[in-house]
């Protein structure tokens, strides 16, 4: 193997490393926003996101998403992958997968049944993921011959898992006492600094996820990828900078929850366009992202009253689908403030809006069968006691 | 320093990063699966055999491990390694033998005095790991002369590690109330979240003590290094889904401690033939390792009646017993699976029986002499009301 | 590009990741070290030293640092750094300098302003850090050309976050409760273990600290970045054995937080001269280190009655001056013990006082109008009930 291909490998199998630590991150926002009964149910359901994924991803969803395209639509199955040379893409892409499952477990926590999720988690890695996937990041899927850019995945994987999270999080319904009289009660989650360990992590892996996503540092790939890293540092940065005072604006205080969440809302907006914005173009992305993050979680707790407990739907759903229209105002070739026109926004807006229906069309299907057949939810005495108590007969924390 | 030269030296930098960052994981895993009472304790047992690890390997570890074989039992020992060219493989060796010692810790938490051990900590560095290290690591090793394959260390370091902790488990004796009429007592730890993380952390660390191990990245390395990472990951999902179906099916409940200990037993088996194996056949590894290390952790605790708060030996010793025996069936090159016949099979079977064999004797007569001389344990009053009071004079957790 | 540079380039940028994560490593200690009243508090002004901190840094910061020297004191102002191909430069600056803002946030935890805490952090980012850093890191700058060695900032980030931090504690006075009756309480941090995880983040990102600082990796840098690595790591185990064995033999016990202390003391110490020391001399800054921050913490808490929760001024501030002087003695080219005479010593003695001055005298400044102006302190009932309630309205620990 000549030299930048060697490079180019070792880039990827680091990076896909940092996204696999990703892993952490989700279970640590994810426990750490919810309440302590329920956190061993969530580090399983974390857990088997990432384990049934690595083998069903191998097993056949790599070639559903990357296979020769079959009419645009999906790639030409084939078994356990093991293309020479090509190893360390199935890594990067298996990482990839897993995250847009995690996503789910999120906004559906502390009441979900365990085995129903770890059918809809297969399901998600097995054929949901790979095949709009596929429309975008295979040179042959529908949406990359329009010239659809979703560079890292804000739409092919934080909005795929954050609609698939907004159908699921209505289907399974809000958990007992989180809407009394037409109100909404906060629900505290149990341990913020957890919470923000597990945001670190992710920010940390997202240098991985959106620099690994060139696919290669060789050659011009070097400063490409240094450009990735700054504009994905800026745009969590402004994320959490905006969402801090907005808060502090309407609510007459920095939210701390909500700073958190402005970081992610920044990371997953930016996710489209980390290889095609300048750097002032990225905190641009991530103050709009801070600030539609906070308006869109109270939104949907308050008006739409969609119990998601720790904002997966507005992190990964909104701010994905708004990171990846802002490609059409701030690419800097094409985009409609440097000249480009409407033509670019209006590739992504067909993109953001095929992925979003495709999303919760095939989430709607797969988890209204599994609601007639296995049930979605636990028992109220289950959901009173905790799902650790019952589901896995467990406490997670003791003396 | 030419190019190919850079490339292995960086990958085996970054490889030692992530692999010192499982110190992190151990600590984690260690204390999340114990009591409250002897948490600071255990960081300061992470922390010291790291920090002791790290000057007494550099000062004459290394050499005793690499240095030119004597008899092809152990290297010539040369004081404060310093060969000009070859520190990244000092930092690379030290952070593996580290982990070697930090193993047995788990195995006699919550009872052994500290003092005592820190000097067997130091001999495990000192003595223990370089030695039969030598035997495989070093081409004039005895058992690399024969052809044992343990590519990272299933037996080198896992088994080594936990041999030691099964032989000081049993000589340090059982946790007071661990085993009260003659029935074994669950002592839950205190934080299953802070384990998990630790799990995460040392997953995320593993691809470097896999990868690495490959000590190189340039030309054709590249292609082993990525085959190596799919192992690892396959083995380590793999681990956790037969552990989670084993313990559902037998336990009635999805189990939590067991899924983690799955993907750590997954991890350990697939380090010998990590690089030797095929992904099906590290998927298989991983199965095997996940339905054993739950028998073998029930069957220590209930019927051997060997106190080991962690799950150490099982997790370490047998898994990494197991993992380097089923080389010699899955191997796709003289694997018995493979055509290969009983030859590797019985190679392996040696080496497993004589690492096993050198660690639980020397292990043996250093602590038989600790015990006589400073002592194992602490006081009953120390052990009842925790180590980090006595021992330390620290309460881990305040207001 | 050509590869050289490429692999220049990727170091950089992998190095830079780790010195990010660092960032949740002082969120852990600072958390971990303090009161559970106070964590939501010193979460957020971690995440908005390093938010406001890569906004202000990119905009105006670096230039200001990096920019062509102005009478060799500070940079010639830009904005909007965007040079082609120095964006992994532009990322690992960043990084750095957010680092020196976050170390004053330890000292005055639990009892400072949120509102100014924000403004001091952004002038720090913005003036403070870039011109004594401009003096050292900019070859035009006047201690750069008078032969002063700072390889990866004892005194250009450490001692200059230290010093700040001892100004700020002084300024914002104790905390209610620390000194009553001329003694000094303790006041225990809620979570060791949180801590401990906070200082393996810590060292783990410290070997991209160090390493990255080499700014390259091709050639004959490679083998400088491998004893780099060796030099830090040796210095931060050392660190760890002379703390613990000065606490047990001074106190009568192994100090935890005094262990974690020294690690962290041995890898401040060893920064400015990581380059320049053999691993011997490495190990020995280390245990200098060690001992030093045990004497050092309990003399500004015990006698000068400056109240630092975190021990930051004897971490940064003196141990960041105490390895940058010990350069002068251990350097292996031209240090007083290599035969090189009293001559670098003096320069070391030089810089470390001239940063030592400018950061007092500054951060005095800046304090003392922000004093008069928007006051350092919150309200004793926002002290006693906890920042999180009043400043954020929230608890970070619930049910």
């Amino acid at each position: 193997m000549d030299t930048n291909a060697v490079l180019d490998l070792m880039w990827v199998v680091i990076a896909g490393i940092l996204v696999f630590f990703m892993q952490a991150g989700f279970t640590l926002v994810e426990t750490g926003f919810t309440r302590s009964k329920n956190t061993g149910n969530i580090i399983m359901k974390n857990i088997m996101d990432f384990c049934i994924g690595s083998v069903v991803f191998w097993a056949i969803g790599y070639s559903l998403m990357y296979g020769d395209s079959i009419s645009s639509f999906i790639g030409t199955p084939s078994w356990f992958f093991s293309k020479p040379n090509e190893m360390h893409n199935l890594f990067f892409q298996t990482v990839f997968a897993a995250t847009a499952a995690t996503i789910v477990s999120g906004a559906i926590a502390e009441r979900t049944k365990f085995s129903t999720y770890l059918i809809f988690s297969l399901l998600m890695t097995l054929i949901i993921y790979p095949i709009s996937g596929h429309w975008v990041w295979q040179s042959g899927g529908w949406l990359a011959k329009m010239g659809f850019t979703d560079f890292a995945g804000s739409s092919v994987v934080h909005s795929v898992g954050g609609w698939a999270a907004l159908v699921a999080a209505i289907m399974v319904g809000p958990r007992i006492g989180k809407y009394t009289k037409g109100k909404s009660n906060a629900i505290p989650g149990h341990n913020l600094l957890i919470g923000s360990l597990g945001v670190f992590i992710l920010w940390f892996g997202w240098f991985g996820f959106n620099g690994g996503s060139e696919l290669a540092i060789s050659g011009e790939h070097a400063n490409n990828v240094a450009d990735i890293i700054i504009t994905t540092n800026l745009a969590g940065a402004a994320g959490a900078l905006s969402a801090m005072f907005v808060t502090w604006i309407a609510y007459g205080r920095p939210d701390i929850s909500m700073t958190l969440n402005g970081i992610l809302a920044g990371l997953v907006a930016v996710t489209a366009g980390c290889a095609a914005v300048s750097p002032a173009g990225a905190l641009a992305i991530g103050i709009i992202a801070g600030v539609v993050v906070v308006f869109s979680i109270d939104f949907i707790d308050k008006k739409l009253k969609i119990d998601d407990p720790v904002g997966a739907i507005s992190v990964h759903g909104v701010s994905g689908a708004l990171g990846t229209l802002l490609v059409g105002l701030f690419a800097t070739d094409g985009g409609l403030f440097y000249g480009g026109g409407f033509h670019k926004l209006g590739i992504q807006a067909i993109g953001v809006f095929a992925i979003a229906a495709w999303a919760i069309t095939i989430s709607f299907i797969v988890l209204f069968i599994l609601k007639k057949t296995m049930g979605l939810r636990v028992s109220k005495e289950e959901e009173v006691d905790g799902l650790d108590i019952h589901e896995h007969k467990a406490n997670c924390f003791n003396e």
